[in-house]
Order: C-alpha cells, then sequence, then structure tokens
C-alpha cells in the first residue's frame, strides 16, 4: 500500500512536532505532503528541509521572510497570511489533514479540509467545542472521517469501533486533576504560571495545560464527545484518574466497561490517527506489569473545578454557548498566563460570559465567530 | 429471535444455579432443554421443576430414586449412571451446552457436545487443560463455537473479538491473589479449610476457592487460555490484581492495553456467553465512578504461589504433563478439604507428579485419562 499523505497544520507546536516525530518512524505508512503554522519561521524551515513537503503555509505574513531566508532552496507551493491555513487545508495532495493548531483558529481550516474532502484528525478542541454540529455536518455530507487525536477521544473512539451503538450505555472521560489536585483550595489564589505549567503526568502545549489544571479541558472534551460520539451530555462522564494511564472507559448496556490504557504519550494516539483503521508494531510505551502499581478513580469536586459544571451547562443550554465558554476561558488563561488574572479569576471570566450572553440556537459559523469575538471582547475588557 | 436452546451439565453447582438465574432473566433469548447433574437429585428436582426441561441426566444412579421421589411428575427424556451426562451433552433440541461441571468430568461431556455439532458454552477448566490440543481439533473439525464462560477467559474473548489476531501482543490475565496474599509465608502451613474457602471477591465452589488460593487457578487459566486463544505461554502474562474489577486485558502491536472491568458476578459473562454475539441490556453490576477507589496491581510472587510456575512448567512440556498437573491439584485439594494434606503440600503433591511423569506427546482422550488416573492415584497414595 502507498503511503497516506498527510498535511499537518500546527506543525510547530506540540502535537505537530510529536506528529512529524511518528511519521518519520513509519515512513512505509505516510508521507508528509503539507506542512503550516501560524508564525514559528525557524522550526517550520528545519521540518521543510527534513519533510521535503510540497506546500507549506504561515498564517502570519511577518514570519514569510524569515522562513524564505532560512530555506532558501524550497521550491513548492508556498501561501503566506490570512487563509494560508486554509489553503493548505484544501491541498489536493493529501488523504488526512492533521489539525494541530490550538484554539479557535483551527475551525476554519477544519471546516476546509473537510469540504476539500480530506479525512480529518483531529487535535483542536475548540472547532467541536465552538461548532460542532457545523463540522458532523460537514462530515456526513462529503462522507470523510473525522478521526480524535486526543488521548481520551482516541480511547473512546477505538473501544467503540464496529460496536453497535444500541449496546453502549455511557462513556467515561477521565483526567489527570492536573497540578492542582490536592493543592488547599483557598491557595488557589496565588497560583503561578509556572505552577499551572507543571503538568504532572502530559508533556502538551501551555494553553492545553492550565486547561488541565482548571478541568476546563476535561469540560470542552466532554462537549466534543457529544459531537464525535453523538451521545447525550448525561452518558458522557468524568472521573479523575491522576496517572493518566487509563485514557477511556466505555461502559457496554450489560455492565461491561471496556478500559483503553497505555503509559501517557501522544504520539500512540497520533499514529493510530495516521494509520486507522489499521495498527501499526511500533509503540512508544506500554504498560510494564512486572512492577507494583496503583489506578486510582475518585469524582471531580465542583468546587475545585467549577469550569467542568459549566461546560456542560454551556452544552445543556446549546446553540453559542460552548462557543463563548470556550472563547471566554481562551482568553482568560491568556490573560493569567500574562500574569494580567488570577488563576481563579478563569472560571469566574467564564462564568460572567454565560450569565451575560443569549445563546443563537443552529448558528452559522459567522453567529459562531461573532459570539466568539464578543466573549473575546468582554473577557479582554474585564 | 427465537430464545437459545440450552442444556447445562452441572446445573446444581455454582455456576450451573447462577447460569439459571440468568436464564430466568431473559426467557426471550434462552430456554432451558436440559439439565444435568451429579448427584444433588434434590436441586435437581427443584430446577427442573420450575424450567420444564426436555432432558434430564444424573450422573451417580443412586440418586435418582430421590430425583423420582422428588419429581413425579416429570415425564421428559431421563437418564442415569455413567454416560448420562454425555447423553445429554448431545440432546439433539440444544443450540447450546453450558459445560459447568468440576474437574475432569467435564473432559467428555464437552468433547460429546461438540461432536453433536453444539456451540460449548465452557465453564471447565480442566477439560482445556488436560486436552486442549483435542478440544481444540474437535472444534474445527464441527465448525463449532467454543465460548468461554470464566471471568478472564470471557473478558479476553470479548476484547480479542473481531480483532485481527496478527495486532495482539500479548493477553494478560488478572488474578485476584486468593485470601492469602499477605498473609506471612511461613504461617501457610496452619492453613485451615475454612480459612481458604473465605474469598475475598468471588462466589465460587469450593474446588476453583482453594485454586485461587493456591494461584492454581491461575496456572489452569494461562493453559486454557493457550488453547482458547491460540497463543504462546510467553504471550500470556499473570498479574494480580486483588480488587478483581479487572478481569483480563488485552496488549496490541503499538502498546494499546484494553481491558474489562466490572464488578465480579459471574452471570454477566453467563449471559454473555448465552447472548453472544449479541449483548443483552441486564446488568447485574456495574462501575461506580462516583465514589474514589483504587485498582492497584502487582507481580506475582513465586515463593508464595509455586503452582503458577508449575502450571507454566507443565505447558512447556506438553502432552500428557498438564493433564497431570491438573489430576495431581484436583486430589491434593480434596485432600486438603477432608483435612489428610497441609495446604503447602498441595503444590509439593503436584511437584512431584510432573517430576515423576514422563509426558505423551499428542495424546488420545485414552491417553490422557490414563495420565489422570496415574496422577489421582500417585497423589491418593501419599
Amino acid at each position: 500500500m502507498s503511503p497516506r499523505r498527510v498535511v499537518i497544520l500546527g506543525s510547530t507546536g506540540s502535537i505537530g512536532r510529536q506528529a512529524l516525530e511518528v511519521a518519520e518512524t513509519i515512513p512505509d505508512r505516510v508521507r508528509i505532503t503539507g506542512l503550516g503554522a501560524r508564525r514559528d519561521a525557524e522550526t517550520l524551515g528545519e521540518q521543510v528541509r527534513r519533510f521535503q513537503p510540497e506546500a507549506v503555509a504561515l498564517s502570519d505574513p511577518g514570519a514569510a521572510q524569515a522562513f524564505r531566508a532560512h530555506v532558501p532552496e524550497f521550491r513548492g507551493a508556498f501561501q503566506v497570511g490570512e487563509g494560508a491555513l486554509e489553503w493548505l487545508a484544501r491541498w489536493p495532495g493529501a488523504d488526512l489533514v492533521l489539525v494541530a493548531l490550538t484554539g479557535i483558529a483551527g475551525l476554519r481550516p477544519t471546516l476546509s479540509a473537510i469540504e476539500a474532502g480530506h479525512d480529518v484528525a483531529l487535535a483542536n478542541k475548540e472547532t467541536l467545542v465552538a461548532a460542532g454540529h457545523l463540522v458532523r455536518r460537514a462530515v456526513a455530507n462529503r462522507g470523510v472521517r473525522l478521526i480524535p487525536v486526543d488521548g481520551e477521544h482516541s480511547a473512546i473512539f477505538q473501544l467503540l469501533e464496529g460496536r453497535d451503538p444500541s449496546t453502549v450505555a455511557r462513556v467515561v472521560l477521565t483526567a489527570s486533576g492536573g497540578p492542582f489536585l490536592r493543592r488547599p483550595l483557598a491557595s488557589l489564589r496565588t497560583v503561578t504560571p509556572e505552577e499551572a505549567l507543571q503538568h504532572p503526568t502530559w508533556r502538551m502545549g501551555p494553553k492545553v495545560t492550565v486547561d488541565s489544571a482548571t478541568l476546563m479541558n476535561k469540560g470542552l472534551e466532554v462537549i466534543e464527545a457529544r459531537w464525535l460520539f453523538d451521545l447525550p451530555p448525561h452518558r458522557i462522564e468524568v472521573v479523575i484518574h491522576p496517572q493518566s494511564v487509563v485514557h477511556g472507559m466505555v461502559e457496554l448496556v450489560d455492565g461491561t466497561t471496556l478500559a483503553h490504557l497505555s503509559p501517557p504519550d501522544m504520539r500512540l494516539f497520533i499514529q493510530y490517527a495516521f494509520t486507522y483503521p489499521d495498527r501499526v508494531g511500533v509503540s512508544y510505551a506500554r504498560m510494564d506489569w512486572s512492577r507494583p502499581q496503583a489506578l486510582t478513580f475518585e469524582p471531580p469536586d465542583p468546587r475545585r473545578f467549577p469550569c467542568l459544571g459549566y461546560a456542560y451547562e454551556a452544552l445543556g443550554r446549546g446553540g453559542t454557548a460552548p462557543a463563548v465558554l470556550n472563547a471566554a476561558n481562551e482568553v482568560a488563561v491568556e490573560r493569567f498566563l500574562r500574569r494580567e488574572m488570577a488563576f481563579v479569576e478563569i472560571p469566574k471570566a467564564v462564568r460572567l460570559a454565560l450569565d451575560l450572553h443569549d445563546p443563537v440556537p443552529d448558528p452559522s459559523l459567522e453567529e459562531i465567530l461573532e459570539a466568539d469575538r464578543w466573549a473575546r471582547a468582554l473577557v479582554w475588557g474585564l
């Protein structure tokens, strides 16, 4: 079989770089035909030299010159500026587009890839959170595959594969609980960005790492799961599992629970998305049962993790509410990382945005982006 | 769909009685057409009155009169004595035969059921341990299904279902470790039958419960797994998991581990065997993630559980060696329950039998039964 032709959007971020490690390991399975990033011209240049893609995109126009200076020999297709990532998402020489962009920036390129008839490996949470109904509709219209890359969703996707949906009672998403699971509640006020970025188990980008500390990460995943697996919110459960070994579980109607376990390593899930529905014999990490270990589980404490409840609430309200939840959170996290907001103000900003927003039902892309802009402006103005 | 017609061999034992509870709950799925037991005429009589089977068998001729006295109104087919259970195993009005007999007594009836073209739900360990190669051959010849009922094997069977065997790296059987997991080694000499029968997690018959305390149970399951799943011994691993919540695991070639979890309840596995490949919406127990819990895993200590190593050794030697292991163990457990042997003499008896036995390669049924008789006589004579 010829290798799958893969375009990576967001190749210079954490997931993008790990995806290229995976691609390099299974060249008979994956050929990189496109690489796109927002602005890290230097890293992108190195990647282009290594993988020789047909097409390259940079969304920051200011980064174009640095890229050219770095890889003067590159003769492939090249676009910069707004719309460059969408252009790359539609690249005809692709079978699969990995969307590894962070934030709402992943939305339009994801829809572009689907509209171009490409399968999508989705590592961007915000796309399904803000516009799950549009993505589901586009996927159904074009008959493409939407493969989750995120560990929790990949785990559940794998457990559900080939299973009659009527035999599924519920799915369980596990959450590490982040670095503040045991920290006294009162002391959360003084959390610094440095502390929030010390994730106990996963290697991830800064936005996602802070979201893990607030559990908004898991709230966004609940919303994604609703669209990925077509499940009502009450059949999506979250459990704290600090070891991050069990990534997801599926409970069947007879009481059987199936679980997906592995040492935490994103490359396993990226590889599965690349080779799906096949599974290849390259393992980055495997369980070691020769040493004693404990896997613990506990319900999330709503006082410690208010964001999780807000996510269920936004999902229940529907329409543009999840987009607002997501946008308010994205800006609040950014302002926390800039030391303009306290850690405990992140949920407060989200709460405020949800309270002030009147959701538009079954929104168009424009209505979603409008709600997104409104929530962003609101939280920037706090 | 019409209900599956089920014959239960060993209906008065622990598994048999639970199987009838299950059957009663899903009458649209299961109709009991035959019931057979060794000698418990009273329980069998009650079951016959409740389930109105077409055929009944008792292997102890002395129990026939008591049965007739108990259910004088029974007009169905009835056989007693040696061969009665094999007769029932071939009953034409059966789609599936559940073999819930304990010990080597399950072997001939299992082969009879297969030869008659019936699917077999196997809850008898010794059949595959002693004659796995014959059973595999018979199953292949007749094109019937062999469905494990034992929790660990059912778990793995479910996890492997529909999976390409080339993607499977190994299977992991979990063991509770039984009542003596933490007991000081030196004090194992003074273990009483009452102590050995206090199983921490599972509700089972006495023989199996003692085997759980020595881990011979798991050793026999390793041998069964070899035949059920056609795996070499080094790809079958055992891990101690005292909570008995994870019943089995499958590791795939990419490092993914899939696990099967449920609160320990045999009825879940019996039901699955009855309805396979369907799964019905009757659940006896389900995981409760709303309360904190820890699932622990540790490697088995070979000094505490020598029987496990002997089982791997017998599997490695092949031929009649597993039959000898099993027979020596069965008699040693019986003598322990009669207080004629100490608990720590069980592994010693097994060790002696293995040491004295020269395995017959690719043995016939007669050679297996001969080796079985030899080992029994040896251990009775100790």
